[in-house]
């Protein structure tokens, strides 16, 4: 696997296990306190009334982000760099190109791409000009870019926002604001070999996340449609059956069958004939079982599907994952685009963690093969075949945010190395010069913004702040031509030539 | 100054300088072509007659972006993700802490912070519950985020997408969408200090960006304020007239004149002494030239003014950057929120330069002290003083950009290092297996989608897109236990033992 990070003098491996464990008392690396990451960590509520418009009407009104939103503190933003680059190395490692695209689109290109989703989509207002929504993922701009460029391959991956109106459950790390984490192979291309990447990539990311034991389920669209067939179920109810379906990870099979058969008017025996297959998982085996069954093997769809299911397990036990994948009858996904093989990455739980409902966050990862989402921007319907996948990264970030506030744990917030500092009053105007030698060497440094600060603050700023050097300058350093360098953790100080302090600060940042 | 990263075997620093030459064919290391890359530079429109949906009727709409807003493919997300880097290494070698913040507030939150400009605010549709707007800026969620932690002090850098219904011109790098890299320091300090750092900052920005030479104007609120004051200007027009000021980079002291008169009612003789005053700059002899003006002097304000950019220039010539800074009387900044020091930066076009109207793209980074803005959302009004600066990304990259169009430029769009290749049929299987070890030792690897490549294709396709090696598997490697390494560039071959096949590749990528 590849280099994770250092955070801190630990590796980011090192962390994650800390931030995994069962709660009790850690500190990474020694512990820091700075007020400001702490306080910004909780949500505080404040009643603004207007004092500085005396001549308005008092407006009173709460200081809060909008519903299903928050902010990033800088302790949140290094975990969730950290996280996005393990994602964005595994993606680059598997070829991918990068893609952005506006956080709004036109919304006619949005409309029947989501099915019973759409009504979550937010639009902006009609202030005049063209109707726009807030995207709401990044598959749709991705297969509306293939088709506005006229392209017919690509593999690219994008990271960036998505917004739902969901009813949000923030405990469970939802948010109307998300961000997603997308890898797509685009292309016509011979089977399965794709789509077993994308798995590959799952289990790789997941695996360098170090989030604990994890199973991926997969099914293919073409199997449900064919056993809902066979089922009895009419067409024109496959996909709101599947819809219920994909319930079966929240709720039991007894109360997915009385919405198919109370609401949504499925026969009591065709509901009957779904639960015998739909409550059937397993990995190979129960291939080879749907492979003798006599009912689903006269469906041509879902014999395809089989088909292409064996193959793809073949390919994952050379890729070494297939202990990780389960063949799962009841996967079903929600949206409407999936033609082909679906999958989703969830979280095994073992009976310790499983009293902590903290790490039931749902799935972390999930994607399937797309292949006529590009033909609906195409003016001649020209498909593009794709398979893609998403990585949950508000799930996994709410998991470790949890442990992190659970525990108390201080991470260090900026990257300085070294703090200019003087002992004595009247010392400004020789640190500003001094610390613009360093920032002109590339050195990340720091001093105090006040004219005459007392030595003992500035040294604590630095043990609070983590930083490991400090240079310090006074008169007597002044009139000899020398600095003097101290050690934050040991306390030794060094007095060094001036001309070559930088030198010096480089050769022992680069041996620490 | 720092090492910048390295792009595809030659140095950042050389891409750039090659970027902005004067038109001639040039090549980034070798020449590679991709056809996807280069459609997608182009905005490909495209009618839709929805030949999938045959039983509704046909709707024609165009496949395209919204208005002021583009895709980036992935040649600009290289160049895009190269300039960020050189930014945001800067904010954090000064010690800042990151900062993300949701992409829409509650609409109050913006209301009474932009002035003339609120009007560019896009506003979401209201759907029930919130009424809510997309950010205009970074900084008054900055100020929201400071009042609602009640923090009283932070640095912090933001980098994100802000939104403004501009009336977009397009050549000019404006759009509707667009990202700004903001740093902020916020706290109760000595004067100036944290000022200049944010001057030194933007130089130390645009140097390593090398966009050619640039000026930056400063002036100071309080300058303007008290020059107005002692020329005539009732109080209520201040901001009025300091909008037709802030268009004199753009339009003559004529027309601003006129606009002062003829629309906004000032009485001709107050716009000649402005005159006076406005249309003076320079640096340092300019500022002393105003201390001794009898009637400027007379403004407390002014004075005030006057005394801290006196104090700011003294620190930036410590700073060694006093020679970059201009005072320009001139200069008043747009947004409402601005209380003391303003600046903006200009790339300065040398003769010939100026010819190329491509490089006319205005102010590249700005900002200033905004004092009250965090109090506007304090209970009690609590103010936190503020300081801050933007670097204008979508303008730098628009002059990059149109350099590389006119180039014609090729820039390699992925990392890979390795390709998985073999000359015979029916060797899909060992490609997996082989490619599967490269990723988990964390190589960057692919292969062609395909059971049958053809060898020749898949070696093009290494040229193509600049993959330095290739791993060959064949029937004879597979029965000596060896496996072939190619070197892309020297076509040289060697037969390496399958166990040291990972370390080799190491090997070779760490000397390259």
């Amino acid at each position: 696997m590849p280099q994770l990070g250092l955070l801190h003098g630990r590796s980011w491996a090192a962390l994650l296990r800390q931030l995994l464990r069962p709660p009790r008392v850690v500190c990474i690396g020694a512990v820091y306190s700075h007020s400001q990451d702490q306080s910004s960590l909780q949500v505080v509520e404040a009643v603004l009334t207007s004092q500085l418009k005396p001549h308005q009407e008092k407006s009173n009104f709460i200081i809060k982000t909008p519903k299903g939103t928050r902010d990033l503190s800088p302790q949140q933003m290094v975990v969730r760099e950290k996280i996005l680059d393990v994602i964005v190395s595994c993606f680059k490692r598997h070829g991918a190109k990068g893609l952005d695209t506006p956080a709004f689109e036109l919304k006619e290109m949005l409309t029947e791409k989501y099915g019973e989703d759409s009504g979550l989509i937010y639009d902006l207002k009609d202030q005049g000009g063209e109707l726009l929504s807030l995207r709401y993922d990044l598959t749709v701009p991705f297969a509306r870019y293939m088709a506005m460029n006229k392209l017919k391959k690509m593999k690219r991956y994008h990271v960036g926002k998505v917004w739902r109106r969901e009813s949000p459950t923030i405990v469970q790390g939802r948010y109307r604001e998300f961000c997603q984490c997308d890898f797509d192979i685009a292309g016509e291309f011979d089977p399965m070999i794709p789509d077993a990447e994308c798995l590959k990539i799952i289990c790789e990311i997941l695996s360098g996340l170090q989030l604990g034991d994890f199973l991926i389920k997969v099914n293919d669209r073409r199997i449900l449609d064919g056993m809902f067939a066979i089922c009895g179920v009419p067409e024109s109810k496959f996909h709101t059956v599947c819809s219920s379906i994909d319930k079966l990870d929240k709720i039991s099979w007894k109360d997915v069958r009385h919405e198919m058969v109370a609401k949504k008017g499925v026969a009591p025996e065709v509901a009957d004939r779904i639960g015998d297959y739909v409550q059937c998982h397993g990995g190979l085996s129960l291939l080879e079982q749907m492979f003798q069954d006599p009912r689903l093997t006269q469906s041509k769809q879902a014999l395809e599907g089989l088909g292409d299911l064996k193959l793809l397990f073949e390919y994952l036990t050379l890729f070494g994952i297939a202990e990780k994948i389960s063949f799962d009858l009841s996967l079903a996904r929600g949206l409407d685009y999936y033609t082909g093989v679906i999958y989703e990455a969830v979280l095994v739980q073992t009976p310790a963690q499983a009293e902590d409902d903290l790490l039931n966050v749902g799935s972390v990862a999930a994607g399937g093969r797309y292949d006529g989402l590009v033909g609906m921007f195409n003016p001649k319907g020209h498909k593009v075949p794709c398979v893609g996948l998403s990585i949950g990264v508000e799930r996994i970030f709410s998991i470790l945010e949890q442990r992190m506030k659970t525990f108390g744990e201080k991470i260090r917030t900026t990257e300085t190395q070294v703090f200019v500092a003087t002992p004595q009053k009247n010392f400004l105007r020789e640190r500003l010069k001094l610390i613009a030698e360093l920032w002109d060497a590339g050195i990340k440094a720091e001093l105090l913004y006040k004219n005459n600060p007392k030595l003992l603050t500035q040294l604590h700023y630095c043990e609070n702040m983590g930083i490991p050097l400090v240079v310090i300058i006074g008169e007597q350093e002044l009139k000899e031509g020398v600095i003097k360098l101290r050690s934050v953790a040991s306390r030794e100080e060094v007095a060094i030539k001036r001309e070559n302090l930088v030198a010096e600060i480089q050769k022992r940042l680069f041996e620490s």
